[in-house]
């Protein structure tokens, strides 16, 4: 697909400040047709052409009004660096980057799902139902993508390490799911087929990221692959390979895995 | 690879008739010495030239001597038909199909690992540790492949099937491993993200394959891959992909999965 290549894609966890958006959508009094609460921004269009609208996203009104959605100003202890939506910026915690729109200048509360740009079409959607690669799916059958999936990283070492057999080999990294808690996360160094517990950290607050860290000894030389499988606490793992087909490329979880040489 | 392009494998599970080949060793009497019991047959190489030696495997002296090794004359009741073998073969259970040698004339105890046709090189061998896709292997680094890996396959229905939504679909298939029992068969419908149990009957004797059978109900239209994954009883299961590379492509017991269409 055109657009950014996310390759293992792109996460972050930081210590915000800022007000619930739902105390916010209170004294201003939300009625009861409200469906979806979109944003606009100072942001341009990607073109930097000022006659073309920017993204302006948004999610239903019962994530709006989740407590874990905020309206923030600051980022682990200083205001907003602009890259990060200076002065003010929605945080949607488990869902879609997109939905936590920076600069802001205006919260819309919709009596309709929001139809700015980037919200129709294939944008930020998925089909409703599994498709084959390369089907051509009607725009009244996408979906837009809500909750992210369970996914983790291998932060610690990088791909193509080497070690000495024997020696013990280190690894760290981050696990979350936008459904909530991650329960389990494995390692394997036979392509799947053995898997070992790693040590995985409870998240410091709801939605945050968990830390996980493990220790692997491999006493025989030669290449291998150590891959990363999260299992959330709704049960579903991440799988090997891409899962399901979508146009646009999204909602890929499949396990990240490095390289690791073993020398004798 | 060159050489027979075996797409899911192979595989078989007959009823046979013959004896333990332990007791024909016993009778002809086995030295100390012993390392490997080859064989010798009437086949001719691939080339139906007779200049040319055919294949000449074997299995070492502890496998030969184990009591499920057979040298059979019959097959679910019938002789041997002339293709698998008439009058006799070998049967070696959970280990390549080419150590269960057909048209049987001589059995050769060796006193050191048999070096007949398709026993050196690169032939029925693999790295002695995992090497990353590509590597050039030094033949002293390559080893016999012995057991085979944990296995399975689904049967019934075949890809590409079609089914109405809301109705339930039946699948069976045949799950084995050349270390031991399967003890875990899983189906998964949505590429490795959850997981359910297939209902696995006993092996009707050691090395037999074993059944399993399943239904799923499929409650949304569309392009599913339905994924079967077994688990044997040293924890060992099946990975999603094709697991660690090696010269002649040997060893794969990536998941078999079947796609699944279903229609509103």
């Amino acid at each position: 697909a055109s657009g950014n290549q996310w390759t293992l894609g792109a996460v972050g966890c930081a210590e915000y400040e800022g007000v619930r958006l739902r105390d916010v959508l209170a004294d201003a009094g939300v009625k009861e047709s409200a469906v979806y609460a979109a944003y606009e921004s100072e942001d341009l269009h990607l073109s930097r052409d000022p006659e073309k609208d920017a993204i302006s996203r948004g999610v239903p009104i019962e994530k709006a009004l989740d407590p874990d959605t905020l309206l923030v100003w600051a980022m682990n202890g200083e205001p907003l660096p602009a890259i990060h939506g200076f002065p003010l910026r929605l945080i949607c915690p488990g869902w879609p980057g997109s939905t936590s729109g920076k600069w802001l200048k205006r919260i819309w509360i919709r009596d309709q799902v929001h139809d700015g740009t980037k919200m129709t079409g294939s944008a930020y959607r998925v089909p409703r139902y599994p498709v084959a690669a390369g089907t051509e799916v009607p725009d009244e059958d996408m979906e837009i993508i809500e909750e992210m999936p369970v996914k983790s990283l291998i932060t610690r070492p990088g791909s193509g390490v080497e070690v000495k057999q024997g020696r013990s080999l280190s690894l760290r990294g981050h696990a979350w799911s936008g459904a909530g808690d991650v329960v389990g996360m494995h390692l394997s160094h036979d392509f799947g087929a053995t898997w070992v517990e790693a040590d995985l950290r409870p998240p410091k607050n709801k939605f945050a990221w968990q830390r996980w860290e493990a220790t692997l000894t491999l006493s025989t030389k030669g290449y291998y692959e150590v891959w990363a499988r999260a299992t959330d606490h709704t049960g579903r793992m991440q799988p090997m390979l891409v899962p399901g087909w979508n146009p646009k490329g999204y909602l890929n979880n499949a396990m990240h895995r490095i390289a690791v040489k073993v020398s004798s």
